[in-house]
């Protein structure tokens, strides 16, 4: 059956290819967002995208997935990772399987990044692979969730 | 003199019913809005609610609370309980008494979810009774504050 | 059917209402246990009461509950809160259900008092609220437990 | 070259001037952005100011700033100084260079106001010099950034 | 020349054998005693034993051990393992050797269960060994105490 | 007016005298006692002692000194100094002052009795000077308090 | 050009398939290797693999690995992950560009699960998504290694 | 049915009875091994013992017991107690119930000695009875796993 | 009426302007010492200054300036900031308001300069904005203290 | 034999009696040295004191007493208290019995305030009782080191 | 008479002097080995060395030097430094004298390089004087152990 | 070219040989210059010496050699090591390259001697192998430094 997934990104991740291109590539969101969109399409799935800078709008966003009937959601939460209790509560209230990724490997940078209040109810997590972590992370939740 | 009551709650709060009715209740957030304004009337007291995920809607509308002369504050701060210092500094700012409540007991929970960053500065706090603990607090609000 | 409760009061309570009544009100214990007692009545229920600053027989009592087949336990357990292992095991050994009270708001007190060794077994804490948190758990234990 | 500033204020702060004025002072937000207004124009500058409680009000704010060419943020980011990372993230994203001023000593409050998530990306914080802390960041800003 | 040999029990192990008989055991206390006196008089020692619930009973008992001339003590703490200094200096006090045992692993329990006041000065620790514990620190306070 | 003075001594403390002489002295709790009645006494004061093991008779014989308006307390809690938040309060309940006295030098002991929950409500601490501490606490009391 | 990649498995990783098929999956480690040699072939890569219980073997295998002209590592530390700057060590030293994988998520399991020597000097971290983590990091070492 | 136990000793135990017998006895490790046999033995079991200075070898051993259906395994794992994941991987991993030994007792030693990575996964745990530990370890394991 | 300020240097600061200009500035102590005297004087007030890298030097010279009726104290304590409760005392102990200021961003640098002695009895604290932090200080004296 | 005594205060004791008479009493520090002076030579002994800001100068002091064969030293450490090892290597190394006096109560004011580098060394301490504490501190010099 | 001196190094120390020359120098582990052999030889000392990845190899090669009657080990651990328990249990057990030596200056590296357990129990320890390093410490083992 | 080496020892270092020789060896510091000079002399070097008590003369004597052109510096700061960082920061400001030299192992003594203020700015450190370590600091500052 047709899997219908959700990607979600969350705070600054609009600025994603307009600055810093040597840490977080060329890509701007519109081009991955493109690209999974292709990707889900390929394998006959629905893709819905999202992305916010407000914590409150994220939140909302998954809420409705709920309604919409979502099949699994892959989220980048950005700053949020590390301090939203509310995000963690909203995914594990709608009970939606998503998995967390990070573009860069937040192991090598301040120590406040090493946390993150999702992983540990995600189903896993991919940090470090730059743009690639959507597409690996989409074909997992594609095959699996 | 008649007081004026206002309920608050955070994120996610809006889900109350609509899932793990074992954990939460079966009650909707409606079913408790409306319980809560039946016990103010009775006391011939006026009701107010407001439920958001945005923390700065929850500061706003604390905000607002002043110029309306809220006597008193029952506040389900949700995730923002354990992450929020401008949830905190809105109710220090306005100077309203509050009540904390939970509807789960928060000690039997994950870690992070032992520390309140409201509590300190709240009347008093109420944990694990269910929805029963806005009743509780209402009733301490209606009378003591 | 008759609901038994048992209320319990731990070290130094039995000082109630005779220092500093600005702190902790003008009632004494036995105007508490009193006004206990007729909100157990008036829902033909049965009520015990018991206070000690002898955590030994804190426990003696705990385990006799088992025995007289009480329903429900409502304890403020003073300092022995924040440093009795043996009372948590007294009470998960009966395995009655109870509710923890505290008259005044301990997370505005010293830092040790803010972690309590009954809370995660607890069905849930009111602290803060006065007097008014006994009413409001024995009104809990009625109903629910 | 005409310098282009713009002051951000965070959570809380349009309470100033109408709580606590011997905490906070007497001034109104709308007399600090006056005064600052005519401190900036003074020297040829050109002047922005933005106050919000949401969190993702202030990250879209900054955001716009990058277009907009502004050289020197001066912010005061109230309670989310201490929680958001998010709000860091804007700021290093843009790369706009800021400085960080607090109305009130931090450091003469609660642990948790003593560690900022924007300090060590800032040009420099100023604490505790009351609303004249706005004027020395802006003659800072407007002199060097 | 034969052993006297006090055996003591700890808060809320007088409820042995009457609950939770999956995690330990059906034994009672007095199944214990009585199997841990057959054991002593086997090896022609002399046997005591004691139970309370109150800490400063168990300190007074150990006192007493001094002037009867017991032997060794096997000692299972209960509760108070994690929170008492004077029965640790009771039993430093009196300079009779002893062993720690605990019938449950408590290691799989709360973190808080971890850390003993007594060990650093026992002679050695069983723990998790269920009943047996008691039989195998008999058998070497017997040959080696 | 002559002063009423209470000297209490915490478990283990029966036994000074009778071991460890070359760390406790040789003086019983007996010829303590005595040497400071005698101190007392030709100050023009009243004295009164105890001693127990039991955390609860010792916050017993506190609660009752605030019946029998006893001037001043000195207290050597031994082991409970470092574990009991019910003995605190109990001394803070009667608002009676006190010096709390230590023999030995506990910061040259084990790292968990470099903590006293009664240090900062305590009038003054001696620690360290054998049992010319009570003599020296006793002198203050009679002079200061 | 050609790829050369080498997959390193450490202690314990000998056993999968074989126990907990519902947590690790029915796939056993020749499975594993079979597959990615396959994926690796049909990029005109060259695949060598290696699993060893023995912290040094490991050590000495990714030494070889330089003089193999090894163009990049995916590797599961297995246990070694939270316990060996040895094997951090040999991967700084011969600075071969490395992907870590976990099957389960470290981040539900034992707290010491949640720290790794390696994460901070990996390329990227997959964990959680199963055997399907070799895959994906296989394809990235692939195309960007 | 005869029990077939496999005795495990860990880094540093083939020097027991060469150095230091004042603390680790003047057994040798053939003769506890030798004792262990005889014990075994008497009651029908069969016995296998392995002892090594290497992590990897010790779980390559562990994983070879699944395969001999070894019912149960008494192990002393020397200073791998305290840091070895994988040890803890490998006894998990094989399923097989085992007992924790020490000879000496480890809280009188190190602090980092008070932390074993096995203890919470053990059936039970002895230590600081000397090599008598060995024995009742036996004994529990013949007549319980 | 003229005020009469102080400003103290402390260790190292004589080094200003002969090392590291890219950090510190080309001004060497002097030509900060001159430019703060024009602006005192520019507002008719008294100046003294002080450097030193002895810290008992340091007190003395504070001590001092209660004699001298020093109006406001502007002090940059150099390494003794993170080290030095006697320059606390010093500053107490006189009750003159002083101002903190540090020429370079302490929270960009190491760990232990993120805590300061004297920042929570301090009126206010500057850092980060190189030698004008000291015209700032000075400007905020002359209006306030 | 005739007692030789120092007396040592250290940084800002000598503001003694001029500042916040009601926290450290109305005596100066010459009245204290007086008195003290008195009680020595009362006793046949022979007194010396000194007191200094400087941390240096202290040592030096300490250092020049082995020579004069100072039988003991009591010491108020002021602020070098909580920061200087060198003044506790100092006291070592010179091997003269010391007692450690505090005027005011440490345990009730900051929490660096709570550690001492001395008192582990030191015979005994004294803390809050008020100039008392010399006295006391004398009299045990006198009559036990 | 001749001293028989044991030179081990540990994991990863195979590879100096071919990887990173600034940071570790030219010279290759036999550079260093035949170095140290002239130096021992030319003080008629007789010389052996080691090298291994290996923990267990390692521990099994300093077991042997005791049977050879090793005078003194000069020993750079490696990454073993920071993680083994069982390297210093061995070291400890064979009681031969040893110096600890790093060739980079471990304080300027990872936090978790800061912790050695071996340095309490090593003669002494040289770390940041590169391969001179070896040099120095068997010039103290020569003529002091 | 002729190396100009400057040699410092901090507080009670001038106590040296004349207490604890069993700790401390029987050299002076005396003889430890003496032996130095010798040994610079012998290279041709130019050699200066300097010992304080007072950590502000340490720092003048550190500002004083960057004039002087001293090429290296070997210091043992005794116990400012643990505490000063304005020590560290005179080390740093003349950017001469240092050696820290430690006569004892301190990491077999108290906790608070494991962290050096000093280490991780050194060129390299040096502790436990007595007044050799001079030497070796010495030999290493004349040829690299």
């Amino acid at each position: 059956m047709a899997r219908k997934i959700l990607l979600i990104n969350g705070p600054n991740l609009n600025l994603l290819g307009t600055r810093e291109p040597e840490v977080y590539g060329k890509q701007t969101l519109s081009d991955i967002e493109n690209a999974v969109e292709q990707q889900v399409k390929a394998a006959n799935g629905e893709f819905l995208c999202f992305q916010s800078n407000h914590e409150g709008a994220l939140i909302d966003r998954i809420h409705a997935a709920r309604t919409e009937k979502i099949d699994a959601i892959v989220i980048n939460p950005g700053g949020y990772t590390h301090t939203s209790v509310a995000l963690r509560d909203a995914l594990a209230g709608v009970a939606i399987p998503f998995v967390e990724v990070h573009i860069s490997n937040i192991h090598q940078r301040e120590a406040f990044r090493h946390h993150s209040y999702l992983s540990d109810i995600a189903k896993g997590i991919i940090c470090g692979l730059g743009t690639d972590g959507y597409r690996f992370a989409i074909d997992f939740a594609l095959k699996n969730l």
